[in-house]
């Protein structure tokens, strides 16, 4: 039977706090604007108080999926902590500690989109894998990436985003816009990059517009790299610019064409179009791999 | 108490054979030349068969690492084999199940240079590690990657070595001499890739020439690109390239560079000279870590 728990999906704009058991057993969700720590993290404590006085022992564990830098490694002072965020007002703040504190709860802690990847393992396209990577392109670029069924975690939370890929400046003069490397993955390939090289949003760039054709070869040269380290059974393609579906063909035909038969899975070879894919789980992966966290630790 | 077991190192030039408990425990070693499947196996299995009835019970598994490609799903039929190699006579080879049938004891089995990497855990460099990559320079360019502990499987083994990395045809027109891919990493960078390039094998390339500022470019282009995806606490360069050790402080301060700042850990920023690093068991990499992998199994 599945057990109930209770989730926090904490963003950078908005908390999203859930108790239940799965996604068709949510008994309760609010969604919290992320202001101050005090006032978000309060409101959190609030609701979930609420929902221990209702559920007593049947609520068993919190699951938090959290923006980051955040602290993971669980020797460290600051292990549960968001550490250097510019988002003001969060720099140093004990995420894990004040909901530990509060509810007398054991807690899972992870990055946001780890605990993405790992709600689609539970219930999404990703269920019943050990391997596989879900990536989200948008504002920025990240990864989750779980290796033997865990999350890699090693040094630190890998940044794929930031990888480098070949960049044919007659191609694409564009120099990319990240602050760090300029024309790493991030700085060619996010939605403020499309913004900046096309001189308009993502969403205003029609389809046939020749701005999708180099989004995708970036996207399938990053998925390539990522497919000859990392040996996903699948990878997931989501956030804003993945709306776009129209990619995920292109995207397949570029990555067979990029391996070009070096990798021999039929998995990739026969079925790309199933290796390949959007989240089953839209933009609740979050705040449901919040809740599958939690359920791994009772 | 170290137990007593034994290792195969099988090459597609040697096979060699080991007894023993670690490096300072070695009973027996022999070296094969790799000729014909049963030819070499048979002289594998005569080699152990006069060590158990030397040490009966106190022999108590064997472990193999293997070139390949092998198979290494424990659901398939054809686990245990070498499987789509352009080896003469070695196609479709199975290692493990005459092996096992030969001495039936319990085995280990894993590509070579997972074996190396599970050596180097074991005894060398990366002791007492969970997350960490070794990579070996020289013919081809291959990755053992651990994970928590484990070896990266998921699709198939890993091949960092077609990774593809950013190259500047205007200072490197050199267009790379991978049959697959052209310039990916080991295209451009392999011994004879670097052979090809400029026209003399490289241990007869002298230290100041320009050849290993560019070596030692690609090398930290995909050294940051696994640091990126796989987030490392050490990586280990061996292979014949490595042999050449000049190239190490290059690679270091490439990839710092490469990096710049982006990826906050005190084992890159402060330390990396013990950071990125030579194999700490040299050659032998390969045969004790078959040994390693025996011992994880009793």
């Amino acid at each position: 039977m599945s057990k109930l728990v209770g989730g926090i999906e904490a963003g950078g704009t908005k908390f999203i706090c859930a108790v239940g058991s799965g996604p068709d057993d949510i008994r309760a969700e609010i969604r919290i604007p992320t202001t101050q720590p005090e006032e978000t993290l309060g409101k959190v404590i609030a609701f979930f108080k609420e929902q221990q006085e209702k559920y007593r022992e049947q609520l068993r564990s919190i699951g938090i999926a959290c923006f980051g830098p955040i602290d993971l490694n669980p020797h460290s002072s600051t292990y549960g902590f968001i550490t250097s965020t510019p988002k003001p007002g969060w720099k140093n703040t004990n995420v894990v500690g004040a909901i530990r504190k509060a509810l007398n709860l054991p807690i899972a802690f992870e990055h946001d989109v780890v605990g993405a990847a790992i709600g689609e393992a539970a219930w999404g396209a990703a269920k019943g894998l050990s391997d596989f990577i879900y990536i989200t392109i948008g504002t920025g670029i990240g990864g989750g990436i779980l290796v033997n069924g865990n999350p890699i975690h090693g040094l630190v939370h890998p940044e794929v985003g930031h990888m480098r890929l070949p960049h044919d400046l007659k191609k694409d003069p564009f120099l990319g816009n990240c602050p760090y490397h300029g024309d790493c993955f991030e700085g060619l390939a996010s939605g403020p990059a499309l913004e900046k090289r096309w001189g308009m949003p993502g969403y205003q760039i029609p389809d046939d517009h020749p701005a999708w054709s180099l989004e995708a070869e970036y996207i399938a040269l990053a998925v390539s790299n990522l497919i000859l380290t990392t040996s996903p059974q699948k990878i997931i393609l989501g956030g804003g610019v993945m709306q776009r579906s129209h990619l995920f063909p292109v995207i397949r035909q570029k990555v067979l064409g990029i391996l070009n038969g070096y990798v021999q899975a039929r998995a990739l070879l026969d079925d790309i179009e199933h290796y390949i894919v959007p989240p089953g789980l839209g933009n609740r992966a979050g705040i449901l791999g919040s809740l599958a966290m939690a359920q791994q630790i009772v």
